[in-house]
């Protein structure tokens, strides 16, 4: 790779070979969604991602088309890395469906917790920001929420199935408003430091599926 | 007052008389609280608010002490202003407590669909930005919102007198699982530039406490 590089290499400045591309690529997208859970985009400076990887200013462009472009392949990463997560926890075969929700509940809580609630959640904190974004994150971000909530929404109808929750309950406006809430609890959680928001919400969400022994897990 | 300030003049900068120094202070808070309603503080520069009252740039230290007493005189401003509404809604006579909670929900939501839904809440605006502000806001905006949350608790409670809400429901929970979802409601509004997240949480909220009509309402 490197004969090769060497062969092609133009004039200027000596290009990098595209296993180093692509490794200075992921640690940028790892610094950028690091930075984005605490800070909004606005807010987060390419500059601070650049300095964090220890990337030389001028170099954004050997790997991103744009800021734009950068702020997309974060958020499609931290969703997959997000999907994965909810894919593990909704296909825990030991745990029922409501099980699995607040087990995957839990983990988001520790997490949160671990770094002193100074990190949110990507995805809430660009929707919170949409008025001096690209227009582009708008649709994807929506997008996000609507592949959560259907997630949510069938393992609910699993509840349903197993008779955890009540058959005549609405899976896709709880599903809705269970990511409403988790949003605006989160929000608070980093406000206040604290887990407190979050068990707050998920006790006042659970009750309203008429699980009301959640707050023994959350103790 | 003119005459005054004539008399007092120092050398340099000629000094604004202190009722053209009020009247252009006002205007500041007003674009200011405008813009952090839209953007958060981070992303709303000094030098916006500025240009759009035409003050130069230079003259921010006569009306304000710092970037941050600033956003401390914001958050306070947008708090009195919000604290007003929601003592007119909830001192109507001819409404019932709950009705009083829907009506101050019905004006809200429509003031957020008169400007497309590009302006949030100042207060949830900040708190998602928690980690690049200055500590000091912290506690006010926690503050801001255990106000609200009590003020939401006590309607709630007449709402029990009256008896259109159950007497075993923790109403300060409920005030604050309120605010919570509220503050993810307009998160969502803001990002889907549409009122359906603000009438789903709504119609969740109100069917938690056993008010399932509040659908015919937001119609």
């Amino acid at each position: 790779m490197e004969v090769l590089n060497k062969k092609m290499r133009k004039r200027g400045r000596p290009s990098m070979c595209s296993e180093e591309l692509a490794s200075t690529r992921v640690k940028l997208i790892q610094a950028g969604v690091e930075l984005l859970t605490k800070k909004g985009f606005a807010s987060a400076g390419i500059e601070e991602i650049l300095s964090i990887v220890q990337v030389p200013k001028g170099s954004f462009y050997h790997y991103f088309e744009s800021k734009e472009a950068f702020g997309i392949v974060l958020i499609k990463s931290y969703f997959n890395y997000f999907d994965k997560r909810l894919d593990t926890r909704f296909s825990k075969e030991d745990f029922t469906p409501i099980e699995q929700t607040q087990d995957f509940i839990l983990i988001a809580r520790a997490n949160m917790k671990k770094y002193n609630f100074s990190r949110g959640c990507l995805v809430g904190n660009l929707g919170q920001e949409m008025a001096v974004l690209p227009d582009s994150f708008r649709k994807i971000i929506i997008g996000v929420f609507n592949h959560w909530q259907s997630q949510t929404a069938s393992c609910l109808r699993r509840s349903q199935e197993t008779g955890e929750i009540a058959l005549d309950l609405d899976c896709d406006a709880l599903a809705a408003a269970f990511w409403i809430g988790w949003e605006g609890a989160v929000l608070r959680a980093k406000l206040e430091r604290s887990a407190d928001p979050i068990d707050l919400f998920v006790s006042h969400y659970f009750q309203s599926i008429g699980i009301s022994e959640v707050n023994k897990i959350f103790k």
